[in-house]
């Protein structure tokens, strides 16, 4: 059976409708270039990046391939500064730090400054063939600059009723992110537990809501997905926790192998890791966090208070400091490079489609 | 495209793969009987039937049609006294009652005296085509004594490890309940919330885990939903919420019509609505006793204690404190007599297989 053309191989002028997910601090300028000349499209996960660090990464993936590519960063979001949060949590993860043989912290981390804007001006002078996002809509001036220089643009819904404010907003496209979804739930317009929706129930109702694509993601791990996210009306899948052990991906080797050990019921949805509702593998250290309940300081002072932690936990290669977002479909990662994998994905859905 | 047929098809004799869930209270002989002769599987809930009218009702369906048909029980589940949880609901419902002008309680519920050895010896008795259970597996004896009489047996998993023990235990084919679906969760291996995983992610690991035909289940309402179950690696898929709405199901006309009312965020799982936790529509009323959290009994004794204001709520059409099971695809559910509801599905089954 031949690849059908959907309306996301036209609209962003790739072979296969397979987008690899952003995934901020794992997604390298390596992994995009791999999954985006083999066909798919591959999607730099910047949030996180500095400026000037992105203008690089995006200058290396254009070094690496002529392929269309994507470019995804955060809508700005609001960080108050806590203090109070930050003071509970630092005294929580005191005696982790003895334990791990870290000094008494430093001073509290301070909300940093937001550098969206700067980002988004990268973004508009480099010109991806694709800018995504998720946490809401980027301001319209910077979305529609991006309109008039060609890029198109994704957004991330989590609930049919976000969907319909993205296509509003001028999306080409938007991402239906389903409740088994590895890393920060996109949630914008409503309490992210009420947007907890399984990629099954979630993709209809969203491809009946608005008139652009819809692309699917969550759960999906195998050409099998990609085929049921084609029959459930989605005109592409997008896979995140399926790269993360790719030898391209910037994931930790131990925090790779730890996906093949894990089992279905392994993760969960805590703004423990972050302080921002993400899917990762549970482990005693975040439930213990999680227990603190309303005391987790928001994102990213909370990713910012564990983060001395994460690295002494790697370098001992105890994972239980270790944030590791995968999605609930973690089992079913393989190492293997990201093209060989895109190869196989693909020839996995021909054969799902056939049957 | 032809109907494929399925493992699931030739184990069952069944036309189509398609299994109405078994809905206990909501089924009736008329709506098992109207799915079976229209090529699917029917199945009668009848975990809180007494004896007596499981067989009626058997009888019943046998007498509108000679298509297989399943009957559904409930596992053996402890349930204890709990009188500190009963008399803190009690105190909490209070208010709730006098507004809805009903009388004080009478003497607090009692655990009803287990009635499944009974329901099980009716099952082995009245030899339906097939025995369908969730909450655990029943006694091995019964089980060995339905398969002497070609009896075929469907058990309920929400995580592969569970699917695996099912296996084990002799089933003849394995539900995978995702977290979208409506109604009680079956989760007996683990605690259900580690079990909370979305069909898209569930079916393709259950699949690779047993050797049984699996049967997909959660968030699937349309014919999209169950091409996208076979193309996960299903052998057959089974809709519940879809069902409800039909002329021939229990629900009140109120129920049914808030389905389509409804949105895609407005279940929650919760035991709130009978002690055992369950998917259902989210209501101030609900959401409050959920707040009591571990003051809740467990089933039977929260149903029991909520089932005069459901009354109530019914009677005056205010829904607040009706329970209304249902899963995250309840906007879908459409109300259509369930044979035509069948034609429908299998058609636009086809039609998503074409595509």
């Amino acid at each position: 059976m031949p690849w059908p053309d959907t309306d996301l191989t036209e609209l962003l002028g790739i072979r296969y409708p397979l987008i690899q997910a952003p995934m901020a601090t794992v997604s390298t300028p390596e992994l995009v270039a791999a999954v985006s000349a083999a066909g798919g499209l591959g999607s730099l996960g910047g949030a996180v990046l500095p400026p000037d660090q992105l203008h690089q990464d995006v200058e290396s993936i254009r070094s690496l391939t002529d392929a269309p590519f994507a470019v995804n960063l955060f809508a700005p979001i609001e960080t108050p500064p806590a203090p109070a949060q930050v003071a509970a949590m630092s005294e929580a993860l005191a005696p982790w730090r003895e334990r791990y043989g870290l000094d008494a912290p430093g001073e509290p981390p301070q909300p940093p400054p937001s550098i969206v804007d700067a980002q988004l001006a990268v973004v508009i002078e480099q010109r991806p063939a694709v800018f995504s996002f998720t946490f809401g809509i980027p301001p319209a001036e910077a979305l529609d600059e991006m309109r008039d220089v060609g890029i198109k643009l994704i957004g991330t819904a989590t609930a049919p009723g976000e969907a319909v404010m993205l296509a509003e907003a001028g999306c080409d496209a938007v991402v239906a992110q389903g409740s088994e979804a590895g890393g920060h739930r996109g949630t914008f317009a409503l309490p992210f537990e009420r947007a907890l929706i399984g990629t099954m129930a979630l993709v209809p109702q969203v491809v009946d809501a608005v008139d652009v694509p819809v692309i699917a993601a969550g759960g999906i791990m195998d050409g099998r997905g990609i085929a049921a996210a084609l029959a459930l009306g989605a005109a592409g899948a997008q896979l995140g926790t399926a790269f993360i052990a790719c030898p391209e991906s910037a994931a930790p080797d131990s925090y790779k192998r730890s996906l093949a050990d894990s089992d279905a019921s392994a993760t969960t949805v805590t703004d423990a890791f972050t302080g921002r509702p993400a899917r990762g593998l549970r482990t005693p250290f975040f439930e213990e966090l999680e227990r603190a309940g309303s005391e987790i300081p928001p994102y990213p002072l909370q990713a910012m208070l564990v983060a001395e932690l994460r690295e002494a936990g790697l370098e001992r290669e105890e994972l239980d400091t270790v944030s590791r977002l995968a999605g609930q479909g973690a089992p079913m990662a393989r190492e293997l490079p990201a093209a060989e994998l895109v190869g196989q994905l693909i020839s996995e859905t021909e054969a799902a489609l056939a049957t």
